[in-house]
């Protein structure tokens, strides 16, 4: 058998030595507001800044959840809300992990990310709430796939900010206005955010 | 504001780029075998290697998952498929993260081993699965916990190997029989494994 570099260490792995051997601490950002908002914009903006700045940095959406993890879940109340407690769930294994994991969901409902955030907090993980607030009818206006328009003619029932509330967030680490920011401003927003709590170095 | 060392970069993050700028490759290791077989410490063993070693790795096993993601799931057939399941696709996203994901669980059907490998091969992750393969008699001896006397005692049902079936893997890409090796040995083989295979550098 050829060598390996691999050494042997005794003892268990701390969070302290991950770390160190990762060379940053794990947390969860999790993008919360309505449909066409921005928030997986951002996200994705965010998530390459990061990595091109050589941090560990994953991020979970309806794109790789809902067709996999959340495959069996639909979409009544009961089922809203595990879908959020499991991304939740995993986020936390993610920041565990060591990695920034940017969670960006519209999460409608305050008990739901209130819980992701607890789960967090009770495990020592830094937990970020990041409101992604643009009004209503700015995004009426836009309303690039068109949902906004077929909500109001009913094609689309319970449509988050018309016909089924958004609970905004009470005590969110960051507001982001994105009618009036160009995305680099909230990446850099966003940025400062986990440079100021010591997540990613200055 | 403060400056934040966040540049900005055009275009999508591909899975290319996240395994330049991570220096790896992310990989699902799948470790099945009886209980008391050692799966955990070869798992717990090998990720402490790997990350003393400059890798981004993480374990997933009973006392993360059990207790946070699956614990709305009980013992029925249907649960624990629905267990390995769920497991199976966080693993996933770990490895599409560029993350090695080590999975240690008895997980005693083919199927539903089968149907984790397939997830990870559809989305082009390399998956390789372990059998932890101490024989029977050998684990009733040692039986650190009292498992298997408690078992054969009656009092655990359905207790994986005594009255409900392992289903050995068919195509491991590595078997560890642990009875005869020392843990080192085992982990420097899972090493060299994931070496041969351009996971981890030689």
């Amino acid at each position: 058998m050829k060598s390996t570099n691999i050494t042997w260490h005794e003892g268990d792995v701390t969070r302290d030595d991950r770390a160190r051997l990762l060379g940053q601490r794990g947390a969860c950002v999790w993008f919360t507001g309505l449909s066409g908002s921005g928030k997986s914009t951002v996200a994705v903006a965010l998530e390459k800044a990061l990595l091109h700045a050589g941090r560990a940095v994953y991020r979970l959406d309806g794109d790789n959840v809902r067709h996999g993890l959340n495959a069996n879940l639909g979409f009544s109340a009961e089922d809203r809300d595990e879908n959020i407690r499991r991304i939740g769930e995993v986020a936390r294994l993610f920041a565990d992990a060591g990695l920034i994991c940017l969670c960006s969901f519209v999460s409608p409902y305050r008990a739901a990310r209130d819980n992701v955030r607890r789960l967090h907090e009770d495990a020592g993980l830094p937990f970020f709430e990041v409101f992604v607030d643009a009004p209503l009818d700015v995004l009426e206006q836009r309303d690039p796939k068109g949902l906004y328009r077929k909500a109001r003619a009913g094609e689309i029932k319970n449509f988050t900010g018309l016909d089924a509330p958004f609970e905004p967030p009470a005590h969110a680490e960051l507001v982001l206005p994105t009618h009036t920011l160009r995305v680099e401003q909230s990446v850099e927003q966003a940025a400062a955010m986990l440079r100021d709590a010591g997540v990613i170095d200055a």
